[in-house]
């Protein structure tokens, strides 16, 4: 019983208590162990590029004053080791303030120590302020820093043999190939850093890059291609920032504004692919070079990137004919993701660096789509959940946690401003936002770059003066023309307006409406609406809604829970005005909410976070993809989507806004449009 | 009892006696089964490319008439499925006279199979005439013909998942990448095949290479890089045939003729490495070049390489800097086998062609050395082998199954008729053979290029005069001189001698021979061997044999078993007048062979066997190194390897034909080189 006693006593001298907050973890550990890897033994992982070498102080905890919650503990900092010579140093030449080098630090006695959240590995960072979705860093590409055993007479291994080693020792990395880029200056790196180096490994597979001595920074960048606009996030893969955002046009615009004229353009002309291939590849050698340089920084500092895209996009990024994504059967040439070489295609990145493109879900629902899902995580919520991506082609999904189907339709360039008569792209002096008056008829109007309403007659500075009307402002001027009664549910112009308004205007027998006369544009001339201009946004809105409704049929659902509108200029659109529209199908108003680029966040996703790529190869294959253009509803969809918000579904969220129509002009109405589209088939 | 023989009976009807010869092989298997898979089963594995679609014909078999040894069958051709409609086109088309083909046929009862030689799998062959080593054909680069699931609207994968899926289900081949190469004509290939494809695929991993249809031929080159001459082997990789072979002086002999003063051009001039480098890419596009053309392929026909070379030529070939091999401790950069892409190289083979590096034992032993080792597997042998791979740079390998000692020596380019006052390389008109008549001091010499020995006075065609000496003439020449008493064991000629033959003549105080006079040559002037060639030999052998020796010491031989001279120029020696220059230790004159080109054959096994790349890897690491120059007993040994054939080591072998000189002349002999020495120092 004393023996016992004794021994316990004996014990008690040689083992500490440890608290981490605010992780809460608690534990025993012998006296003298090291605080680095005492805290990854109880589950708090810390930051560590240099893998416990005093050198990149990533590691810094605060030793917490008070006293410790069970043993009352006048002052826990005497229970660690003094600082050592290279700490102190350390902590000098960076102001650590009373911080602690995790890795220089023994533990002594009883300690409450707090790890400041950047001092937390795989933190939890916010990817996306609107939603407050927060992912995890953990990148594709790692940054460690080694020392490496220096030659030896008596040891023949050669430096590269040496440096696997060291990974393996120092960081448990086995079995490492290297890019051929590595071998060339393998050794003057290790000379140069004293045998100490940086090094970069793709997937605990590859070494990519080795840098001479302690060395931080670590890049990547996700790249959106949409038909018309190709978008690049500059991250930083250790904090997840976005560092810098670069957009440029599609330098394909030039060969056909939507996707099958490309797809035709590149089957009748010779050098067509090769173009169409090669503009991307320029295009995002500039965006990397502008995003780079706004962050001080060069595109060789890029190590990784992910790429999305439609099918098509997709294809001519990787230099693949787009041929087969023009007819059925639709067959991608690939929908895998793909891990490939940036260099071998042409990118001007670090000539290690990887590249990985998500994989698509069809040959017409695309790598976007995958990206989508991937920002957005439908796949974990119970709402039924719509999500457009509006663009030049629409990308939709629908469903939650149980099932999720998906489709893409061609709603052409309308929604993009193109095909409009005074239709620009999301640019200074474009109307982004339209009211009107349903008693005057007069309208109030948003230009951007002016962060004013604007009305009729008033006195301008010349850069309030409207060039243009982007995606949003027409959505919102038609929705308000059908709104203010000037425009009937079957989208023409009521001629019983005209009367009433002089801004309502014929041209021989189609009407228009001014929205800005010319005291207010930059041209002098008035910018206005055409009876065409509400005919293509009929068409896009109609193949958008169409798409949707039959998602809901396949899915079975008789309405959604929420809609997100996503895309390029997603953020812009006004959920209620979209919704008088018919763009999308009845929902709680505060249930539709815009969500930016989603395609975008999700290949920024997929760059921070490795696991999201295997996210993405499972989710591609477990949606269901639904070829809308082949079921035989799609047409009857269609023609009924064209009226305004719609010819037969109800709209009961707009229920208190909508003009009355009577009876007989709803007929005429729907008559009229069948006609039509009949007569264009 | 009565019902059990009934089942016997039955199960003797439906089963059939199958016996497959040469293997051996016998068996029972049920009535139907397919031939090609039941010679599997029975661990006979045929040749296919087609997986048994009746397409590549490489399972060919003679169904052997007689009778089968148990069962005595009058003709077996009975049972087994008649020819298929399929199998007859081929047949008639490829003339098989009678051969079935295996995928084709079914089992209906007992037969007795020969298969031929070619239709067998992972084929034995013959890789080398001399030695008649077999080599069992495996390359890392497989060719298979898969047939396809064409698209369909109901499946949304891509081409590049159903290829996957084919290659799966008719392969086992599963988690393939693809060479991002194979990308851009993956769905064209596939449908100009009407979705039938020839693959190939690397070390079971990668697909390299996708062609339409059926397709037979595939290749790879095998180079040694040797400091002076660079030798490639074009090769079937199914049949193991060499195709072609093409050499080339190594292009950086103008930057030095030997390693250390390109290590020095490489360290003081700016584009040193690169010139060094490019230098050789160049060479090998070139002789990728001729070798495709004499075989009537193309460069891009090549789908593997595999590289040796001393490990200065290895750093160079992959754009290392050689700097590091320069000075202890002579860490290479790299000392593993490498897994390359060629065009990373700036090679122009297949662009997805992939390349092997052999690895190196260390920084002076290179990875010709670990070719030599898989040419000639003194790991497998019980007897103490000695290997000496003569060049600019001599690579020397000890041991046997027990253990294996590798060195290099700098031996410089004596041996290759530089530093010799005629010297010159191994090509028409050289001097290549040479005998002195004891008695009466004359000549006989054999030119290269002229079959038959000359005398002085000889009327000759132009082609038959010498131009000067190759590596082998001088050998002789020097080793006859001594056999002749022209010069003493110290290298010096006999003062005395000059007054029995006008052909020792007297330059001042030092002699010369000539060899042939005027009238012998193509120049007009007499062919001779200078006091300084001979002190040139005797410098390099004196290299090679203090190597040998201090390998013997470490390894505890006092004798080799046998020797293996290898060597560009290694088939050319005489192993008798080789060991009477005390170029290689004492050892049964039979038991010294030439083998050709070690190197360069080392590199073609491990081409055409896959495995042999890990014994290489295996081999490097258990081979033990030993630094020549760094031994404290290296230069004691030198100094007793200058004479001839050595200062104190008894040749018992050599006691018949050696000149007895005089116990005064053999002390006066040892003195002389000392000092010698020891002044040069």
């Amino acid at each position: 019983m004393a023996k016992d006693f004794v021994e316990s006593t004996h014990q008690e001298n040689h083992t500490c208590q440890i608290a981490l907050m605010p992780a809460g973890r608690k534990g025993k550990v012998p006296r003298g162990s090291n605080l680095l890897k005492v805290a990854e033994e109880l589950g708090v992982e810390l930051e560590s590029i240099c893998g416990g070498r005093q050198t990149c102080g990533k590691c810094q905890v605060v030793v917490e004053e008070g006293h410790f919650p069970k043993h009352g503990i006048a002052s826990s900092a005497d229970h660690l080791t003094p600082p050592t010579a290279r700490e102190i140093e350390y902590s000098q030449e960076h102001r650590l303030q009373g911080r602690r080098l995790a890795c220089a630090a023994e533990v002594l006695g009883d300690v409450l120590i707090s790890v400041p959240e950047e001092s937390q590995a795989r933190k939890q960072v916010i990817a996306k302020a609107a939603s407050e979705r927060t992912i995890e860093i953990d990148p594709a590409v790692r940054q460690v820093y080694v020392e490496v055993r220096p030659p030896d007479l008596s040891d023949p291994s050669g430096d590269w043999e040496r440096l696997q080693e060291a990974l393996e020792a120092q960081w448990d990395l086995k079995g490492l190939s290297m890019d051929s880029g590595v071998l060339a200056t393998l050794q003057s790196d290790l000379r140069e850093g004293n045998f100490a180096v940086t090094v970069n490994i793709w997937q605990e597979r590859e070494v990519l890059r080795v840098l001479p001595g302690y060395h931080e920074g670590l890049y990547g960048l996700a790249v959106d291609i949409g038909s018309t606009t190709i978008v690049a996030h500059l991250c930083d893969l250790r904090t997840g920032a976005v560092l810098a955002t670069q957009a440029a046009m599609n330098p394909q615009v030039r060969y056909g504004e939507d996707l099958m004229s490309r797809v035709s353009y590149a089957n009748s002309e010779p050098q067509g692919l090769s173009r169409l291939h090669r503009g991307i590849i320029r295009t995002l050698n500039e965006l990397a070079e502008k995003a780079t340089q706004d962050a001080g920084l060069i595109p060789e500092d890029i190590l990784d990137a992910v790429i999305v895209g439609n099918p098509v996009m997709h294809h001519l990024f990787l230099g693949i004919h787009p041929r087969e994504l023009g007819s059925a059967p639709f067959a991608p040439a690939v929908s895998a993701a793909l891990d490939l070489k940036a260099r071998d295609l042409g990118l001007n990145f670090h000539p290690a660096s990887r590249l990985h493109t998500l994989p698509l879900i069809a040959g017409h629902v695309g790598a976007d789509n995958v990206a989508v899902l991937i920002a957005e995580a439908p796949d974990e919520q119970d709402e039924v959940t719509l999500i457009v991506d509006v663009g030049t082609n629409a990308e939709i999904v629908l469903g939650n946690r149980q099932r999720l189907l998906a489709a893409s339709s061609p709603t052409g360039p309308a929604f993009e401003g193109a095909q409009i008569t005074h239709g620009q792209r999301a640019a200074p002096g474009a109307i982004e936002r339209v009211r009107i008056d349903p008693q005057t008829l007069e309208p109030r109007i948003k230009v951007i770059g002016y962060d004013a309403w604007i009305i009729p007659g008033a006195d301008l500075p010349h850069e309030a003066r409207a060039t243009g009307i982007c995606g949003s402002g027409i959505i919102e001027a038609v929705a308000e023309l059908f709104l203010a009664g000037i425009i009937q549910p079957d989208g023409l112009f009521d001629a019983s307006v005209a009367e009433r308004s002089p801004r309502v205007r014929y041209q021989g027998r189609t009407g228009e409406y001014v929205l800005a006369d010319e005291s207010l544009t930059a041209t002098g001339l008035p910018v206005v609406v055409t009876q065409n201009d509400i005919r293509a946004i009929q068409l896009a809105k109609a193949a958008l809604y169409a798409g949707t409704k039959l998602l809901m049929n396949h899915w079975g659902a008789e309405r959604v829970d929420q809609v997100l509108l996503a895309g390029a200029f997603g953020s812009f659109i006004s959920p209620f005005h979209a919704m008088v529209l018919g763009l999308i199908p009845d929902c709680k108003l505060e249930k539709v909410m815009a969500v930016g680029n989603a395609a975008g966040d999700g290949a920024r996703f997929a760059l921070l976070n490795r696991t999201l790529r295997l996210k993405a190869a499972g989710l591609a294959r477990w949606v269901e993809h639904v070829s809308t253009p082949l079921e035989s509803s799609f047409q009857d969809e269609f023609v009924a989507a064209l009226g305004l918000p719609h010819a037969r579904d109800p709209f009961p969220t707009l229920q208190a806004f909508l003009p009355k129509p009577s009876a007989s002009a709803k007929q005429g109405h729907r008559n009229r449009i069948r006609e039509k589209h009949q007569a264009s088939l």
